[in-house]
């Protein structure tokens, strides 16, 4: 096999009380990649498609970078092509550096017989990552590399746990046409937090846990608040109380930040709530000037995939 | 039935990265209790022996005021004589005056036919408990009720979660024999914590979740890690490190404050290990001037029982 596409997933990191380690896999959004062994030594983006401004320079480029990082440590007998369908917008707050950073190790591992597991896969993707953000997270790249809900438990050492969920959980997630600049949504947050909303928190989170455990839909709805960082970042997001209200009121489980934002993603029990939830969103910014996205999709428990 | 005599277990309250609201129940240590229907009506504790100077006065004494609140709710057409054979040291940091405060309502329930659940009599143990540490919290009151691990997810409403957990996990828990008042346990913990220590704290605690669910022993030993209370609380406990060093050398998965403290729990995979633990906590204080009591104990999966 010389030649690969992939589907490498958007993903949601945070999930309310989970901030900076859990995070989920979404099934319908998603960019493709072609990987392909060359003779020639090296790691070489060939094609950018989607209309991005994005570096041809693998160095530079996150899908490059974390190439670059495998690259290195397989010390391969031949080079890799990468092409990019760039079908996530740089920027949205759904894993776009995660989906690039991700794919372009997994197409690798796969020409190459996986000598890698997923959790070396990620320690490469990481480094893609940190090109986009500044920092070495993997809230988006776990979910992207092994599907469904990951708690990222600790970097160094890189550990990540692979959390089951109901089969009937529905994502609906909206994408508002904003530009909130990473930086500005890491400055808004305190550096130090009242303990009392420490351990509400932890107590959601861990509820949440036991919740996706026991496909307790309950239990998820009473879980997914957000005491830390909502009230901040959500002042970076026009209209987000009002998208949260409504999707709540028209039956989702819980909505809040994807990621760092501008999206706001919520779940729902079955794709029909989780369809009215889609109508309930998108009324509020259609009576606004903002342009926005929006996406039903199951939970994938997948990951990144191959298409042939 | 007129007259019941029950088990009300000890219980381990915060367990490391799950202060305020993780417990876990014991086996091996606990009051006893008699509860007694009389014609006459109203709470009368008429009993008891354990050598602590605790008040008869219903209003005054922890078992009396749970009593009190689950009377005031029944109405029942009769009253209730308590005895209440104390095993476990007050200020010993393992729920002693939860014991008392959930045997009352438990056997008065029971004599009365079970006309509320778990929840609810956790509603008025809560109030026996408020008398003896000024706050209304359930976190020893839920494992001395359910048995086994608790999370109480919120007080207000009252959220007990059952969590399951491997059968093999022994507890080993020492008593020093010093005083720690409540009031400075608690002045002791900062208002404020550091945002990045919280996230830490509860990517631990979602994982000690997950690792009870899925019996990973592994991962219960990586979770097992206090970043928030226990660099403060520590400091009261005399040879705390030491104790807690020679605990995880000697084979422990995990140790820490039980509840305010003194005693210092750990976990451990299998009675051996538990011993072994044991051996070495023990060797510590045996070279102080400090008195201590010390158990070894199978997690408790019934909670309070019945003897007859």
């Amino acid at each position: 096999m010389n030649e690969i596409k992939i589907f490498s997933p958007a993903t949601v990191a945070n999930v309310a009380c989970g901030f900076d380690v859990l995070g989920f896999c979404l099934d319908s959004v998603g960019d493709e990649m072609v990987i392909r062994k060359t003779d020639k030594k090296g790691i070489f983006i060939t094609k950018i498609e989607g209309g991005f401004d994005l570096p041809y320079q693998a160095e530079l480029n996150v899908a490059g970078v974390s190439a670059l990082a495998l690259y290195e440590a397989a010390k391969p007998d031949c080079g890799f092509e990468i092409e990019i369908n760039k079908k996530i917008k740089p920027g949205s707050g759904i894993g776009s550096s995660a989906a690039s950073a991700v794919g372009s190790v997994f197409g690798m591992n796969e020409l190459l017989g996986r000598p890698f597991n997923k959790t070396q896969l990620t320690e490469f993707a990481i480094k893609g990552e940190a090109l986009a953000s500044k920092c070495e997270h993997a809230d988006n790249l776990a979910p992207a590399l092994f599907g469904g809900f990951t708690l990222v438990k600790s970097i160094s050492p890189l550990e990540i746990l692979e959390i089951p969920s109901p089969d009937d959980l529905y994502v609906t997630i909206i994408h508002p046409q904003i530009e909130i600049k990473t930086s500005e949504a890491r400055a808004i947050l305190p550096k130090e937090v009242p303990l009392i909303d420490a351990i509400t928190q932890w107590a959601n989170f861990g509820s949440l846990i036991h919740a996706l455990h026991t496909g307790d839909f309950g239990l998820i709805q009473r879980s997914l608040n957000d005491v830390i960082v909502e009230p901040y970042r959500s002042q970076l997001i026009p209209h987000y109380n009002k998208v949260k209200t409504e999707a709540l009121k028209a039956g989702a489980l819980g909505a809040g930040i994807s990621g760092s934002g501008p999206s706001i993603f919520s779940l729902s029990k079955g794709i029909e709530n989780a369809k009215n939830v889609k109508d309930a969103m998108k009324k509020v910014y259609s009576n606004t000037e903002i342009d926005f996205d929006i996406h039903v999709s199951k939970i994938n428990n997948k990951g990144v995939k191959i298409i042939y």
